[in-house]
């Protein structure tokens, strides 16, 4: 069984009319929809939702907290939703202290509610990897690239995660 | 490498206007729209363009070209965007002749031109999948399911693929 | 007050997945949609929903029933949801019949379900017209024209309704 | 012959993914998109773009640039799409001004870049009320609302314009 943690990030964010801005929806709205669609009447991982930040504002008490439930959690394969500024960090947080389980970063340059493909793509990719992946450690699945944690990161530049040098 | 296999299917059906119906396209302009929105700069799959029907016209002699193009293809990871109700005949009469590697067919209940996530969804599971499969066999993914293509079926009553009793 | 008569035609239809094919809805979902989405809390439209039809599919009594519905109406102005193929002949018909109201045909050449922006276009371009006009007749709005309904008409070779020349 | 003026606004608003927000676009790409989905291939309002800001952002020279440009414009029938912020502001100053045309302010209070359907509504209902306007004055077309500038007014709390009690 998988479950998915979801922390927020652009991922999850969505236009809010009254403030006139964008907003980390805090609930897991988005990643329902995404699974209804995709699986039907078939069973769907799991959902637990935590956190619900932009990934600028996760602090420590935040990984800490990221860090318990999963270790709470029975599943053995775990997707974890989170924005892409500080993937990276809580990935490598993460990985310090769990050992035995497949981690997955997801996220998405672009919010879901704007532009549905992308974070489709990245959330179904680490779903598809988690399938025949025996194997622990932490991945980011972020474009098209399914990698260890440390091997990718996010170019600014031009918004898109590459292959480190 | 990767290559993906277009023959078609409600994957890449959209409204023609003037006929005032759902019609296949024949190109590959659907999935290039997914690869271009998930992985933006980053290297893609190849894509190759044949047959473009629905699977129910889909014959023995499309059945052979496609077939012959797979065997003559360098890639040993092959998906196949196909028509739901005949794929696992398709991926029947493949799996009899092709041993070296591992394809996985891919469909749509809905059209991508209607609604993205399903489609998006089934298309990048099987490319997450294919990130770590070294076995070989023909798969099929939908709605969430990545099995041998003899183990899920399409349940026609309720519009979703289902495991094999 | 407006009141809007759903008739069906292309503007409602929606994919049906077990099917396979877009169907023509029998409710009012889409123009609630519409309404909803433009007019937020503020006062709509009636609607009123009968037949249901492919516009080809509309015959003598569907018109004639249409006429009794529009005479029984207290609205002095109509806008009709009608198919595009038989929407001049509906037009001329409810022309013969009534003389003391505004009426306005509105049709898409796309499924709103597919492409919600002409269809909204359409509708709403036909309401911001009933807001001034006092005076009578029988209109068609698509495609940015607002006509007596015998001056456009439907260019099936190019898919739009234009002046008749 | 119909003019629209685009200042930019919420309306305009499309995803900077690598700021990570919103952004006023400085071209006039959104509403050419709902002319080319609403009129086909039949003539449209001309467009001419100028200031492009966030509404809060229009300054007196902004608002005497604007003025300058519509008395300089041939039309006599004006559409200007602006923030929905300050537009009673803006419209107040143009009345004083400009007695010999029709002016109509359109806003939205989602992005048609997040939601198409109220922005287009907002669009395409006045541009149906200019088709049959001999009057002069200065209007706003906003949720199913056409009225004289002074008569209605955005209500901040719920995110809608409203009538003036």
């Amino acid at each position: 069984m998988i479950t998915i943690f979801n922390t927020g990030g652009t991922f999850n964010k969505a236009y809010d009319e009254l403030l006139g801005r964008l907003v980390v929806l805090n609930d897991n709205k988005i990643i329902k929809t995404i699974l209804k669609n995709s699986f039907k009447s078939n069973p769907t991982p799991a959902i637990k939702g935590l956190i619900y930040k932009d990934s600028l504002d996760i602090n420590k008490q935040d990984r800490k907290l990221l860090l318990k439930k999963i270790q709470k959690c029975k599943s053995k394969k775990i997707i974890i939703i989170h924005g892409t500024d500080t993937m990276n960090k809580t990935a490598k947080f993460l990985n310090k202290y769990i050992k035995n389980k497949v981690i997955i970063f997801v996220g998405a340059m672009k919010p879901f509610s704007i532009e549905p493909i992308e974070a489709t793509a990245n959330l179904m990719s680490a779903y598809g990897f988690l399938q025949t992946k025996n194997k622990t450690g932490v991945y980011i699945s972020m474009n098209g690239l399914i990698e260890k944690y440390n091997k990718i990161k996010k170019n600014k530049t031009i918004g898109v995660f590459e292959c480190r040098k």
